[in-house]
């Protein structure tokens, strides 16, 4: 199986959601079906950026994730770009026979049988700030697959009011998939000093929104990785 | 069932371990059987605070529980000082009763027969950098009613090199129980400003040397609450 990779790095620690703060090595497919106005990984998204994707069979991924991880089994993150457009399913039946863990987030736009495979499958539909439309049948097709794999939850990132709005309906309809909310990442130029205290005022800013409102559903969590490293890519 | 409480308060997040970025109401006992070094909750730890704690039955802090959390169910989170020198009981069989969820962090120098009753028992054993010392006998005892409760964890705090290689060692005993590290707080003034890249530094030192180590067993937060509002108490 060949794979479209835009980068493969680690280990480092999950900086998101459900498994934050866990060490992992990410694969980060390229390509998307989506092109989120505010996404963080264009380099992974645009086909400007296509020549820098590497095309490699699933064995020499594996045997890459196996280098970095100094063979110790931990947990692999499939990100991208949307993994989910591409076919992960061997990756993911080597490295389980060798005792490593599968983690994927997706938008959820893309179905695929390998979902079931997965320890963690993390659906993460695009909110309106992004300029995107979910497709909900899609989702759903998305939900029923994971519905095999170890855990299977939401995250949802909030930039505004109407983001909020609308994860707070979201919910309403999957209040079974435990969920996760994160304000949105407004400085997304590598280059530029990141401000911490901006950071940290975002998170208050939508803590404070869901206390105030009763609603406690949803964790709320910032991304780790930006707090320590900043917007760098390869950490 | 008469207890004694530094503080209730809430609804805020839990700023971590298993647990991060949950919506709580805190219960913090007044009274601990140690007196670590750096404790940044003295105001429930030392006696000369006692004036300050309130003596209240276990129906009184239900009813302060449900008032903050306007009856809405969510996890409260029992702290301390010491939360198991007192017998929450009482106030668990209530909570749970009424859909509430029920979190406690104890260093685990005493075993309760409620552990087994909690949907989180964090057990935090306390690093050589506290002063303090390990009865693993007891600590072993809070293990085996803690396999009652929804999930156990270990949560280890790591204020330097020693502390570290000390949390590689306990965990190596006790690797079936799921570890979240943190790195210490050093700055538990609560008039002092954060300095959040100092916070964000020493998360990063502590994932760092994990990860040199090929240590990928814990997963690494820091202290969201710290992040957000500084050492402020009540929030």
């Amino acid at each position: 199986m060949t794979l479209r990779i835009a980068e493969i790095f680690g280990p480092t620690i999950q900086g998101e959601g459900a498994l934050i703060g866990e060490p992992t090595v990410f694969v980060r497919a390229g390509g998307c079906d989506y092109r989120c106005s505010w996404c963080d990984s264009l380099h992974a998204v645009e086909s400007r950026y296509r020549h820098s994707w590497a095309t490699m069979t699933s064995e020499t991924v594996w045997e890459q994730v196996r280098r970095l991880s100094g063979d110790r089994p931990l947990t692999v993150s499939l990100s991208g770009g949307n993994p989910a457009i591409q076919d992960f399913g061997s990756l993911i039946a080597m490295g389980r026979a060798a005792g490593y863990r599968f983690a994927c987030e997706t938008q959820g736009s893309v179905a695929r049988p390998w979902f079931a495979d997965l320890d963690t499958l993390v659906l993460s539909p695009k909110p309106p700030s992004s300029g995107e439309e979910v497709d909900w049948d899609a989702f759903d097709a998305c939900r029923n697959l994971g519905v095999g794999a170890r855990q299977q939850v939401m995250k949802i990132v909030i930039f505004d009011e109407t983001d909020y709005q609308w994860a707070r309906d979201v919910h309403a309809r999957h209040s079974d998939l435990p969920l996760y909310l994160q304000p949105g990442n407004t400085e997304v130029n590598p280059a530029a000093p990141v401000d911490l205290q901006a950071l940290a005022d975002r998170l208050g800013w939508l803590i404070g929104k869901a206390l105030a409102d009763g609603w406690f559903a949803p964790r709320i969590l910032p991304q780790l990785h930006v707090l320590i490293w900043g917007n760098k890519r390869g950490v």
